[in-house]
């Protein structure tokens, strides 16, 4: 685990009245969950134990999830260029709103590529119930050669429906190669977010 | 285009003394651009242009990009929970950042995948400049044979890399094949986000 830190001598705490606006972002799908504020008390204790701490004028000093169980575990803390705002980059163990939904904005943007990844990983370590079907993903996880083919198979047909130059079928193929690279992947214990940072450093 | 839509009569304004915080997000990378606040006004301003506006209690109202040209486009605009916030998903026409950063809270997270499919759709508009080398992707996408072939070649790389369980051999050709499912697609003029949509519907 690399260690979160944030330079809270950096940060503004007089404009707010001893507080900075914190806004939490879903680390892996990208999803805002919510905007609260924190104190240096806060952020001290969200620094020392890696959850969230915020702190509200109607609750002070405020552990998220505590009761709930739905913490949210920092991933990372950045300030912006003036100092009064703190992006908190988390995941979550439950919903972030009391009202239930994922996020206080509603159900969000919802990244689909990344939360069919993480579908994907936890089909890869959780067994099937007793007496329950294995899901499409199971099977294909636990068959080498049938993930392999099926790489194969899909991406000829998204071929195919390219050159036919059929706009219908070429989106429902794309989907499906990226879901059979993703599932031929997992094995590997590689992610989405793996894939990504390979990408990313190409582009530098 | 869709249009954007708020209930302003939802929003919170006084507990903010006529504010609301704003949190914008880019709509196509998840990245948190700014914190900053909105009143009943600017939010009017932002239903009416398409383009974001804000209220700061130094600059008054502010029509973001006005002077650099970087204005936002909004995409949706979302209350919280508790009507003190909105979340503002935009499309930006440059850096988000007075200090020239891509957001106020530094690079961000930057989507590698969402950025690239982005590279692609510039490539397959612009044409290269006179005398300039064709980049590969340029070359893709001029020759639809070479694509498809390509796409082919690195679907079948990704089975030998997985088939030979060499992790890091199968992270470089997963990253290789949704480059090329993204050019595959281009041409029909489909994106990761339609993609996505697809992804998204089938996991309901």
């Amino acid at each position: 685990m690399t260690a979160v830190t944030l330079d809270l001598d950096r940060l503004d705490f007089k404009k707010g009245n001893g507080l900075v606006t914190v806004v939490t972002q879903d680390a892996s799908t990208g999803d805002v969950l919510m905007v609260a504020h924190a104190d240096r008390e806060a952020l001290e204790r969200t620094l020392a134990t890696g959850e969230m701490y915020y702190r509200s004028r109607s609750r002070g000093l405020w552990h998220k999830g505590a009761t709930s169980g739905h913490v949210q575990r920092v991933v990372s803390l950045s300030a912006d260029c003036d100092g009064d705002a703190v992006l908190a980059r988390v995941t979550k163990a439950g919903p972030a709103c009391h009202t239930g939904e994922e996020t206080c904005f509603g159900p969000g943007r919802w990244d689909a590529l990344a939360a069919l990844d993480a579908t994907i990983a936890r089909r890869a370590t959780q067994a099937p119930a007793e007496g329950e079907k294995p899901s499409y993903t199971r099977r294909l996880l636990d068959d080498r050669n049938l993930r392999l083919k099926k790489l194969g198979e899909e991406a000829a047909e998204l071929v195919t429906a390219c050159a036919d130059g059929d706009r219908e079928r070429a989106v429902q193929e794309a989907a499906d190669v990226l879901y059979h690279v993703l599932v031929a992947v997992k094995p590997l214990g590689l992610t989405l977010e793996d894939v990504k940072a390979v990408l990313a450093r190409r582009a530098r």
